[in-house]
């Protein structure tokens, strides 16, 4: 079987000063992994013509997927070097110019001929259309290679590669079926996840892979198959663990806990609402990112001051001189409070010192108290994370969602 | 003046599958910058012989800093591959050795033959100790290039860049200074904004150098000089293009529009509340990320629900029944209803349609209002967004924050 290598090149000085991480690179890897494509080379280069012509001119790869330089000023040219490469010249194409026009009009902007000069292509390069913005996608077939230039911006790249470039490929190209199936486990670590595993990872066939991919409190567990099993086979072969760590398995594919919690609450017929401190709405936030979540999620208070949780969400100021803000009893009153404000089925709230300051001896920076209620049993848990302020945020968001899952599922114990 | 190169190589196929995210190679390039070294490419190879060696075999920067691949395990290739490049042999190095014994020692773990075979290192390079762990660090003076090979680690790869690459480099390739300055702009598009500067940009001298970063609703502007000016000079420089786009500069220096935003309620003595309906707690997640933000954010009402508008916001039924959830009216009845709730100084409030499904003829899918308040004056303004939905989300979040920021600032024009 031929194995297909794949270069992935970002251009831009901002990720060589430091100034900006590359989160595109990670997601493009992925995504070719799964297409059972191997990625070989991840460069970061300067937007110069020089440096892009150099990645550009020795490669042993199949696909070169370059990010970036495609702005409409000046300091931008992958568009220009990629033709000079290409030995081509640029020309309007009338399906982006009709976009863009219809982009800034949208806007009530005026087209200009730098906008205009957006639309301009390699002649000879396919055109790949970007229904998130203005810059266009292009594809070049250019001897035996294959070299697609895609807008650095996430959300348009992401767009391209999954609308258009992945589509492509795998009509092109014809990767080897790589089969993968997903576990998605939360409130367990890594390691004792292991331990809990282990004979049956040492059990299996040479052709499949198991890979632990840990993430913010939460372990996504995937099964490659290099031996042509199918997805199905995969699963059933992960079947053979959910009797030891059912509890801690959210998805049998690989989805977000939220998303896996709204198909909860669906099932139930159930409504949920929020009663946020330290997370600062990052828990509704998370919820609402979910397409058709306005089904089951009523609404969050953020309760960022005290006398929002007194007034709105009438919390007892006893409660709050006796235990303080951060408490299992305030966090209680405020999961019941909004339960009751929205009449939802289901509330989660939160309270905490998420840092840098505000931490006293008794309750340093990163202690969280979350709480889950259904209104007539309430569940509670103390964390205590010691990561940074945002750290510390999106953890509690995530421990906070694992345990209304395990209130749902009815398998909580203190 | 002689620019300094230098290459960051992260060797293994976790990033490459894309399993994990590069963020060594961000901090590494961020100090180099700092240190006014031009960092060329940032490259992640796999962890074999026949990748390392093509990386360090052709190569034109001054210093390649390679991260990774020093585990004690046989698939760490790193060392026996740079020893063969620098035509070497393996040697034990003393200090090496009795620090990695004492290590082991310490944790009551017997000091194997493996574990020992960790001190051993080319016997021309130079050692570079590593009190974080147990992999030592290597300085190779190749030819006119120099080659530093480190544990990929965080915290032992930045011990040993702090404390023994960074004060080696210093006092043998005595770098220049490297400076950048950062006028940070929102509520004008890349092309608008590059043509209100155009001819203070050709007047550029030709040591400094302008980029257009855009990112989501906004666009830094960064000023680099390669030519020996302080950061002041080039922040000097900056104030002759202040007086042409000064409406939508909301920094003068590289921090987020949320943090400029805390900053100017702090200097007003005032506060934040905000009513979310699209945008579903992002701006409040936004907002609360800012360490310090409990001093001026109140809190927020996601109201996601009608229900949640007309009970919790006091959104009259009428306007709900005659505008719509998604209008004008309503949105800045749920702006004067938070301010009022929570006794906020200004408020902020977002209603639309993030997507996919829920749009209408006469309102599409990315139709969004969004209102600010001071109680006396509300501002709205009407968004026609063709994103995805995180998209959308996040434009708007982006887009409202601006808008409060003209109404703080007073030049808020219709």
């Amino acid at each position: 079987m031929r194995i297909i290598r794949a270069e992935i090149i970002t251009i831009g000085d901002e990720i060589l000063y430091g100034h900006i991480l590359d989160t595109n690179s990670q997601w493009m890897a992925a995504r070719l992994s799964e297409l059972g494509i191997k990625v070989t080379k991840i460069i970061s280069i300067s937007d110069t013509r020089e440096a892009i012509l150099e990645a550009v001119q020795h490669s042993d790869s199949d696909i070169q997927l370059i990010t970036g330089g495609l702005g409409p000023t000046k300091d931008d040219v992958t568009k220009t070097t990629l033709c000079e490469f290409t030995e081509d010249e640029l020309k309007i194409h009338p399906v982006a110019e009709a976009h863009v026009r219809e982009l800034f009009e949208s806007r009530g902007l005026p087209f200009t001929e730098i906008n205009r000069l957006q639309a301009a292509i390699p002649s000879k390069c396919e055109y790949l259309h970007n229904a998130a913005g203005t810059a266009p996608g292009m594809w070049f077939n250019h001897e035996n290679r294959i070299i697609v230039s895609l807008p650095g911006v996430p959300v348009e790249m992401k767009y391209l590669m999954s609308e258009e470039v992945i589509p492509k490929v795998k009509e092109r190209l014809k990767p080897p079926m790589l089969a993968h199936a997903y576990l998605k486990t939360a409130g367990i670590g890594e390691s004792f996840l292991a331990e809990k595993i282990a004979h049956w990872e040492e059990s299996l066939p040479e052709e499949m892979k198991l890979a632990y991919l840990p993430d913010l409190a939460e372990v996504k567990l995937r099964l490659s198959s290099f031996g042509g099993h199918t997805v199905e086979e995969l699963q059933k072969k992960f079947e053979e663990i959910i009797p030891i760590i059912d509890d801690f398995v959210y998805a049998k594919e690989d989805v977000t806990i939220e998303k896996s919690i709204g198909e909860l609450l669906l099932n139930q017929n159930a409504t949920l609402s929020t009663a946020e401190s330290c997370t600062g709405g990052n828990i509704a936030h998370q919820i609402t990112k979910v397409a058709g979540s306005s089904s089951y999620f009523l609404g969050s208070v953020v309760s960022y001051a005290n006398s929002v949780k007194l007034d709105i969400l009438k919390v007892k100021s006893e409660t709050l001189s006796n235990f303080g803000a951060v408490s299992e009893e305030t966090v209680t009153e405020m999961a019941l409070g909004v339960q009751r404000l929205t009449g939802s089925t289901y509330a989660i709230a939160t309270s905490g010192i998420a840092g840098p300051g505000g931490g006293t001896p008794g309750k340093p920076v990163g202690t969280i108290w979350m709480a889950v209620t259904n209104g007539n049993e309430t569940i509670t848990k103390k964390l205590n994370l010691n990561r940074d302020r945002l750290g510390n945020i999106e953890y509690t968001t995530k421990a906070a969602l694992n345990l209304l899952r395990l209130q749902l599922r009815g398998i909580w114990q203190k």
